[in-house]
């Protein structure tokens, strides 16, 4: 199987360990050889249809320079790459940019309609334009997958798919931002203000210099979208979810939340067609309480009842447990 | 798919309710036209190559008659029913029995050696004989699966094959039985004695007059079996696992816990090739500290860090959320 990387920052690298680290197991365990045939960056695209050095790229970059400086390499940029490269299977891991989704957007469509195969990390065209992305696949023939879009390391798209076969699901609620479940479960656990807890969470890293993405909802709105669609057939997008953000919770509210026995958490619910990321009152006990960075989502389904999935929401290398799941799934069905 | 339901019990009855209200969708989501060809129990079989009548089949046993009522039903048992009636897959779903495994062992080493695949709930000969079974199976080209067998509504089994396919799944522990959970958490909840509790208990239903299966850990160890051979490929038996119930604990025990922020539950771990069951102490905010009858699984997992799964542990048709899904997973990968 042949395979473009776009994108490789801490995902596309994330990935290039993965395989590395997978190459045998693959081979036993699913009869997959991986090949990546090309790797684009802001820099320029590296290519090699023998299959590239992982191991040399990682190294190249990890000395702070980009993959133009693999050997070989040149300007070429990520559109140019997925047209001219012949491949199977385009691995789009370029950043969210909520506002017009792009780039990723238009390497997903253009990998489409060469008939490539697309798997991706990438929220920001999914929340946009998922039904445009998923129409066009279908009509060129090729799998959109997209575990890795949401909650990273918890699975829960492949989840509905495949293992609840037999079931509706007919709702969705979850904590799916690991920083504002961070932020909030600190403002519980010490009582502190929403400030001073998001001040030491952007210190260790856990928040962005700009928070906004994460704090404002933003970021679970856009997962939320994607769940609607992916595994609801919900056809809504980002601006279709009412959100709002964790900014105005006071220690007064999180204080007298506890004393009742319950936390505050920014969920996200689809639920009757209708898309909302609020701060909720979550019942301590209840398996949506989950601490730290930690994401959960809960499936109200027919036949199964409430079944709940806990993970963790973010990281590189977990994040590439979902993004290999989804090729090797791909390679299951027939390339 | 032509199928043969071994049981009519709790379980098949369920599954013959699922049957009926998932048929349209079977056929629309999946191409799969199911016929159930025949039914047996304690009392004998009914039989119909061209499909029994699911609805008059579960309106016969409601009279609290046994399937012979059913039109031109003979004595014949499970093995001459899966021995000389033409069938896709056999459902064996008759009852758990620790001492030997019958007559489920039987009836399904009788349906694999007919070529027949085997989806089954039934735990007994999967904690004694699970390998056994399953180079059976292989030796005759046919699947057998069990997701039924562990844990009702939450699909750990599948969800560790497919979902987490790139994943290497090093360890996994839980709360793998609903009464001893719903016991120890009215324990806590109260601070009663566990005697009163299990009253309680039998009296709502929850727990069975002879008890002894859930609460000395029995039913968590054939669990813990089926998760060690079936997800972790280690070759253990219902005898290799160190088992320890909930019979000794007392209400100061768990109130002690409870002050030190802790709740004690029944736990069921694989790791390192070890197999135990016994009650042990969860930080209170520990994803493994779910309430009442619900059942939890945390999968150790080397990519994506821990993934837990909470799910209902039984119930009739809950429990048919798996069997359905093995059912349709051997469809889809070809019958």
């Amino acid at each position: 199987m042949r395979i473009q990387i776009i994108g490789f920052g801490n995902i596309g690298k994330g990935l290039a360990k993965v395989l590395i680290k997978k190459e045998k197991l693959l081979k036993k365990q699913h009869d997959l050889k991986i090949k990546v045939v090309s790797i684009t960056d802001v820099s320029g695209t590296a290519r090699d249809d023998k299959g590239i050095n992982l191991s040399k790229a990682l190294e190249i970059i990890k000395n702070g320079r980009g993959i133009l400086s693999y050997p070989k390499a040149t300007k070429m940029n990520g559109i140019e790459a997925i047209k001219t490269i012949q491949a199977d299977l385009v691995v789009e891991a370029t950043n969210t940019k909520i506002e017009d989704g792009e780039p990723g957007m238009s390497h997903m469509l253009q990998a489409i309609k060469q008939g490539k195969h697309v798997v991706t990390s990438n929220k920001g065209p999914l929340a946009l334009k998922f039904q445009e992305l998923n129409n066009s696949a279908k009509k060129n023939s090729v799998q959109f997958k997209f575990e890795a879009s949401v909650g990273g390391a918890m699975p829960i798209i492949n989840f509905a798919h495949e293992t609840l076969s037999g079931d509706k699901i007919n709702a969705i609620e979850g904590i799916l931002n690991g920083t504002t479940n961070y932020i909030l479960t600190r403002m519980s656990k010490e009582e502190k203000s929403f400030e001073m807890v998001l001040r030491e969470a952007q210190e260790m890293g856990i928040a962005e210099s700009d928070p906004s993405y994460d704090i404002d909802g933003i970021d679970t709105a856009c997962k939320l979208v994607i769940l609607a669609n992916g595994i609801l057939g919900i056809k809504k997008t980002y601006k279709d979810v009412k959100t709002q953000g964790i900014r105005k919770i006071t220690p007064e509210a999180v204080k007298l939340a506890k004393e009742d026995g319950y936390v505050i958490k920014l969920i996200g619910e689809v639920k009757n067609n209708n898309l909302e990321v609020s701060p909720r009152l979550v019942p301590k006990n209840h398996p949506l309480n989950v601490e730290g960075v930690l994401n959960v989502a809960l499936l109200k389904t027919d036949l199964a009842g409430d079944i709940t999935i806990v993970g963790k929401g973010a990281g590189s290398i977990e994040t590439n447990s979902a993004i290999l799941s989804d090729i090797i799934s791909i390679w299951r069905t027939g390339i």
